[in-house]
């Protein structure tokens, strides 16, 4: 059984009646409908949620975290985004989902800006596969196209990623590194470009399919229970 | 002309004798005194030096940062560590040496603990270059004996380096990563891991090889200003 | 059903004692005997087979090929080994163990010369794992002992893998990248030092716990039935 | 001095009055003209040459190849092609422009099919920097723009790039890995998409400031004489 929580920031929903029109009960529980299975469980946590719904019980109990936020990274506390990026390094899958390039918890494990070029036109991304053998790409066949998205461009700011399966192309002129999969520590991290929330991404198929993927690819192997440094204070071999 | 600084703790230097005696103007200035050329200027700064020896005005100024500390690495502010990173980001070069696999402006950079298992009995490390191509392993033929060194042992908290150059072999039955390179936005990266206080390792020819070596390749192609996204309002091509 | 054939090249095994004592039937039997699993089958293929039991019948029936081979590799014809290249592009998942690093097959596969250093005298080797989040490493506890084997040692010319599993430690003082994993086209490719003739290594359940979890990380998520360059005349976009 | 050896079909411009008309005397004359400097010496050699011009003895000679080829990569002898593939094991650098993407040279060094989707109409493609502190990208701001390329799209048929330091944008809908960085051996490898013969690509400034840049970063930082695995009989520790 993999145990799923998607966060959401939960703001647009509630302010703007053109997102609520798309996802009525909120972005998280989009997702988190398409994503329930027979052996996936899912809960959800709302930015308003005491300690963002983020707690170490919460976290130790979730196998795979989805991000979704845009406008209020910053009023995650530093010690919920710290406690994400430890539970990460510990073995827990991350999902981090369009505006997330810049939540907290991602940033931290990229360690880097996670800057961007952006545009919001609405304009049409096509997202390539560039990594036809991997778990996330299965059942895509070639390419997806996004009939309306934000445009991210390069250069973005991130670390050259450990498996580069998606690139994807926009209409204005862009491309943009769109998925990207990297391993920090003992958890598994997939950035994902597509979701901007005017737009009805998360209800088309080809998108459920690729995050239905990242789920499984990102549960985790193994976990351990703390960080830290270890003491061997006697070697393996006689000296 | 390559500017480089040279930081360091400097506590082991000033308390302990036995370091002294193999570094009397502490590890600092030792590494300044080689890396010093005709085209490099190399200047020093400490832990206790006002905002650590490092302002925006220094850091906007050096090229590449040589790092090493120990024992008092939550004593750097933060916003010193952050400093720090981000002028990374915008392209200075930054060597971290040692124990400062857990300096905070490294474990920024890297995103993951940065843990590691460690032993101090001065056993032998054997250095192999896994990537004799490499602008930094030029002059080293095949590996570096390191008569007395701590042990750094694998599972090392990072992540995959973008080069793997140098791997360790230790006597009491370990290996480590000991020699990463990475690129983080505009910077380069590189830690190595020989350089425990009690052991005249930096004094070691081969050892001021790959360090100056090192500072030619972390040195900056190009620098930005600021971080930040980018607003590109207008499409490159019509829509 | 994962299909699984193991091939080898059969030669220590009929002509020296002392190897066929450790596998009686066969180094391809032994490790056929151990992968064998409710849903995995296995047959078996060695150089002396017609067609090096390797055509492209069998090809399309494998799932996962391991390979086993040391002094003939020269008699492996060209025209199989650019088979074998081709059915793990297509999607066909590869195993190549110890001397293997010099099959034609992966040699074709890495684009590089695969030479190492190496010494034939029994010495320990410590196998680390570097990727404890890593499908292939699972059950494997930080290290492996191998009481006796053929030392390989670095520089070891192969393409940086894309995921460095497990490093090898060395009494005799070496280090060896003992566990590497590629992605090739739309296929998988494991390299695993671990195996000389004269010694039971596949007896030991540490390396069949490796090799079990490698044939199931190796098969394949998907796969075509030929390569080619594809001519899209009309563009996806209207020019 | 860097010694760059340009190699060209030489094909298309005797036959197609279209093509000699952009390059009278030839691709490998115009590209050899922008690359001379004062540190820089560079010859031509081409496929009607004698053993295609690439005997040892050139080889041995040459720093840097590049490599321009399209219809007729079937009749470079394959101990030909074998030869540059061990050249640059052995430290030569090489570049592959254009449709050498299935030169057998680069084939050999990637180890896959390095298949393509292409499309004939002379479309805008627009090369996005993606690694802006690589030395290859100096000098060129965000991005180039190409008014008329073949176009070249994904999936391409390559290991994942050591670096991937351009991605291209087509008008008519793709994305292509247009610039990657590989380590092959002692030899970096270096493929640029750009540079189909009916366009005047190659007399772009931006394109030869990226070749240029190319050339100085595949100058090797130092060479072997010859490939093969070496017995090292005596441990280097006491056993």
């Amino acid at each position: 059984m993999i145990r799923v929580l998607v966060w959401n920031e939960y703001e647009h929903e509630k302010k703007e009646e053109a997102v609520r029109a798309i996802y009525p009960a909120g972005i998280h529980n989009a997702i988190a409908d398409f994503l329930r299975a027979e052996d996936v469980t899912v809960r959800t946590a709302t930015l308003d949620d005491p300690e963002c719904g983020l707690t170490w019980e919460v976290l130790r109990e979730t196998d795979v975290l989805l991000w979704w936020g845009h406008h209020r990274h910053g009023d995650v506390p530093d010690e919920v985004a710290q406690r994400v990026q430890e539970a990460v390094l510990q073995g827990m899958g991350a999902i981090f989902l369009h505006s997330a390039h810049k939540a907290k918890p991602f940033m931290r494990l990229m360690g880097t800006s996670c800057d961007l070029v952006w545009r919001e036109i609405g304009e049409r991304e096509r997202l390539w596969v560039t990594a036809p053998n991997h778990p996330i790409t299965q059942g895509i066949h070639g390419f997806v196209d996004i009939p309306h998205e934000e445009m991210y461009g390069e250069y973005f700011h991130i670390p050259q990623p450990d498996e580069q399966i998606f690139i994807g192309w926009y209409q204005g002129g862009e491309v943009f590194r769109s998925g990207c999969c990297y391993n920090r520590g003992y958890g598994r991290v997939f950035y994902f470009q597509p979701g901007h929330e005017t737009f009805p991404i998360y209800h088309q198929p080809e998108i459920q399919t690729i995050l239905k993927n990242a789920v499984r690819w990102a549960a985790p192997a193994s976990r351990i229970d703390a960080l830290g440094c270890i003491h061997r204070e006697t070697p393996l071999e006689q000296i």
